[in-house]
């Protein structure tokens, strides 16, 4: 597994069912989305962009890919429903082809542009890890079967000790043939 | 880590939240339960006795222990309270500190006494493979840090092709000097 093989099964629709769990509460959130993932080109210009921002050429991209989602969480015993979009853009390193840098135009845990630093382990799980000014994300993916994938967060405080919440996700990919149901 | 480290991680008492996704239909479980993993000896009549149940020499065991746990499920939209109890015994392979075989009392996704297959990955997750007549379970369990654990659970059909629940467990070690609290 590599960051090319990796981003090529991301690829298509997914069906999630989110858990998070908030730590210092014992309170769990239930979250439902559906999840897009597309691939998009290194010469499109919100990949440039994206790259430019960082200072990092964009011949040095693979695979870059925009994700979209929208769901409905019960946090706070209300459904509340949410969208979003993001691109993400892997950097493989020079020498390593496990492992590398992922741009990110809005971070996970905070909504600004964030810059993750990935590796994919020997079982083929990867795994990022991006540190925001208040806190860090810790992500582990990985594909029990090409339609069928986990996904474990971690939001830390910042200096790395204290864990706040820990989520998981399992997403079905959505094989029906018309993509809007 | 091998699995001494891994069981001398793990014992005390726990408070956890899990998690279970039943994917067929997106139901979401909400289990808390608190857990408490103590060590035993391989003299202890109880190891003995599931050893020789397995054929097995219990010289051949390392680091026996206990696992019990109480807790409550929201499962069918009531409050279910439930406990349970069993004696794990880990066989490290001869020639592989880190693989081995687990015998258990009781089985984790049925209640007949069962014989799992482990392995400690590169990055310190322990993976157990157990199939039963009518199901497989395949586990991950790794540390954050000593005191907060994570575990991921998959119940497929016996085919090992569809996967029926995944589940998430977080683990926080239970501190307090008063064991009872």
């Amino acid at each position: 597994m590599d960051i090319s093989k990796f981003v090529e099964l991301s690829l298509g629709k997914w069906r999630s069912q989110r858990s998070v769990h908030h730590l210092a509460f014992s309170h769990f959130e239930e979250v439902t989305s559906t999840i897009e993932i597309t691939p998009l080109n290194k010469e499109d210009n919100e990949v440039i962009e994206l790259c430019k921002s960082h200072k990092i050429d964009p011949q040095m991209a693979t695979h870059p890919f925009r994700m979209s989602w929208e769901g409905e969480s019960d946090w706070d015993d209300q459904a509340t429903t949410f969208e979003g979009t993001t691109i993400l853009v892997p950097i493989p390193d020079l020498n390593n082809s496990k492992a590398g840098r992922l741009l990110r135009d809005k971070g996970y845990a905070e909504t600004i542009p964030s810059i993750g630093k990935y590796q994919i382990t020997e079982d083929g799980t990867f795994v990022l890890l991006t540190e925001y000014e208040q806190a860090a994300a810790e992500e582990k993916i990985w594909f029990v079967n090409p339609n069928f994938r986990l996904r474990v967060s971690l939001i830390k405080t910042s200096l790395g000790t204290g864990v706040v919440t820990a989520s998981f996700s399992s997403e079905i990919r959505s094989l029906s043939v018309n993509s809007e149901t």
